[in-house]
């Protein structure tokens, strides 16, 4: 029960592989980044996209595309890295990991630089905060993963919705974590995707790297998926979350709000799943966090699916109130209301 | 603030004119059948859609499929108009309007044979029993509207899903009539249509019948009906129905329920719009509605969104419980729960 890699060193220690997400579900592949010019374009496009994942490819990327430089004096070596640095910082603006990970990365060159090593040293100090980076968002994961997977027995029939897999971190995702730890105890375990429109993340992606690791995954509507909880075919739904207010209000992917409200009134349990640094101590509630509106094109694409006389309203992300929500999984353990985070 | 018709009678009264709906909302085309092959291609291919504008159809094209054959004496022309009656009766298997629309006029071309007429008479009978066919239909519809209206206030937000609008009748349509008819008498109303995954006949065909007739409407996925009513933008709701049980529960296209479930935990009415042709007393309840299983392409066309891996649900239509359903609209009246229909 292996989950894919989104993200890791290529074998040579000396590129970022990650799978281009582009290309899924209908092509598997793999790609190795080098140049600082490789990773931008990589993030900027989704082939890497989570915000996870984004962090990790972020520090690898940075390493890899430094890696030409070993030969040059420290001094000039600085002057080259800083620049691409704040490149790769920079790709995207949305998602709080990047410039996290990128700045630890710029601050472990700074240390490294003041202790006099030289710059394969320096590299060197890189690599190994890089790595340590990538170590962390692994073992982020499944800690996630074992504090969720109690709470699904065997037989359980689960609802996600977008996709918060291995495919959107470095290890074995947040939602999905508890379901590959599960699967990893032996219990059997089936997942019902729900293809979130307007950009089919939960049918290109989640279903795909469930799919792959053996996990039985079917795809519906998102408007199916209440009448699936009516005809007592779902024990739970596990989602990832893009902030967490201090009062467990959780923003996510648009659609998220409608499965928790269908949950409620079945009787079914709830559970945000996501890191502790999803958590946002200055969101009071959901409604300090701001939701980006989106582009008409991602509903009305596909063929004009939509008259331009008529108007479309595309938010992103929704908030699920904290009553709503039956426990939020972390890296830290399994929070129950009332949520009082700070 | 004049709806679209779907199916009306040419100027000329020989040809049966509807709006080619496989090409909406991308091109207005309106086609002129007259051919027993051209009417059973149109509602075959869904050029024509909607229980009540199949039945339309059926009836006047049947009459412009006949109209060529004026000269014949009438033995060889009954001979001749019955396998075209039976051709254009079984064109598509699910909806009843369309078999009763076509019965009935057989019964009209018995009537006339067997009162001695000759065959350009006979024409003119069948003539008038479409047009009381066409003209039912259309005051089917508005007295729906009628019915309904008192439900919409000046400024008055409504969620529908699907299209029960003009194009599915040959009159103003069934959920969307209380729309056209609160229009017309002056007041302001606004439309969120629900895209309606998997064939998007919320995007394609509802947002292009209310913009044309100059009804401000706006498209949003099914999973942010849920968030529009959190955020208070919502004041009610109005949908079809395929078919609805005595009690009261109503099959409609999947998703339907979703929006049921969603205006009740925010307390917003959730009313079925349908003519009373469309209760069918042999279903004491939704159980007893069989819920067609369509194509899994339907959900993962459109360049492979769903990996082979991964299986698919894809039921056409969901049942909503009476229990959430605050009023049912129909021609004979507004029916407030319990329902009791016999």
């Amino acid at each position: 029960m292996e989950h894919v890699r989104a993200v890791e060193w290529a074998p040579s220690g000396q590129a970022v592989r990650i799978i281009d997400q582009r290309r899924l579900p209908g092509a598997f592949i793999e790609r190795d980044l080098t140049t600082v010019d490789e990773v931008v374009e990589a993030i900027q496009t989704l082939a890497v996209r989570g915000a996870p994942a984004i962090g990790v490819a972020g520090a690898l990327g940075l390493v890899a595309a430094l890696l030409p430089y070993g030969g040059e004096p420290l001094p000039e070596f600085l002057v080259r890295a800083r620049p691409i640095a704040a490149r790769i910082r920079s790709a995207r603006p949305t998602a709080v990991n990047l410039p996290v990970a990128v700045d630890r990365m710029v601050a472990m060159l700074d240390r490294a630089a003041a202790q006099g090593l030289d710059t394969p040293a320096v590299l060197e100090a890189l690599h190994r905060e890089a790595t340590a980076i990538l170590d962390e968002d692994r073992a982020m994961c499944r800690r996630i993963g074992e504090w969720g997977a109690p709470l699904l027995h065997d037989g359980a029939r689960l609802v996600t919705h977008c996709n918060a897999g291995a495919l959107a971190t470095s290890g074995m995702g947040t939602a999905l974590a508890p379901v590959y730890v599960a699967a990893e105890c032996g219990r059997h375990v089936e997942v019902f995707a729900g293809e979130t429109r307007p950009l089919l993340q939960g049918a290109r992606l989640t279903a795909w790297e469930l799919s792959r690791a053996g996990v039985p995954v079917t795809v519906v509507t998102d408007g199916t998926v209440a009448s699936l909880m009516r005809a007592g075919r779902v024990d739970l739904c596990i989602v990832g979350a893009d902030r967490i207010a201090a009062n467990g209000d959780a923003a996510n992917k648009i659609g998220t709000y409608a499965v928790a409200v269908a949950a409620r009134h079945h009787g079914i349990p709830f559970y945000v799943a996501a890191p502790t640094s999803t958590i946002d101590p200055h969101a009071a509630t959901g409604a300090d966090i701001p939701i980006e509106e989106r582009a008409r094109a991602e509903v009305s694409g596909g063929g004009q699916t939509v008259p331009d006389a008529a108007a479309v309203f595309n938010p992103a992300f929704d908030v699920t109130p904290a009553e709503l929500i039956s426990g939020i999984i972390t890296d830290t353990g399994l929070y129950r209301p009332p949520y009082r985070f700070a």
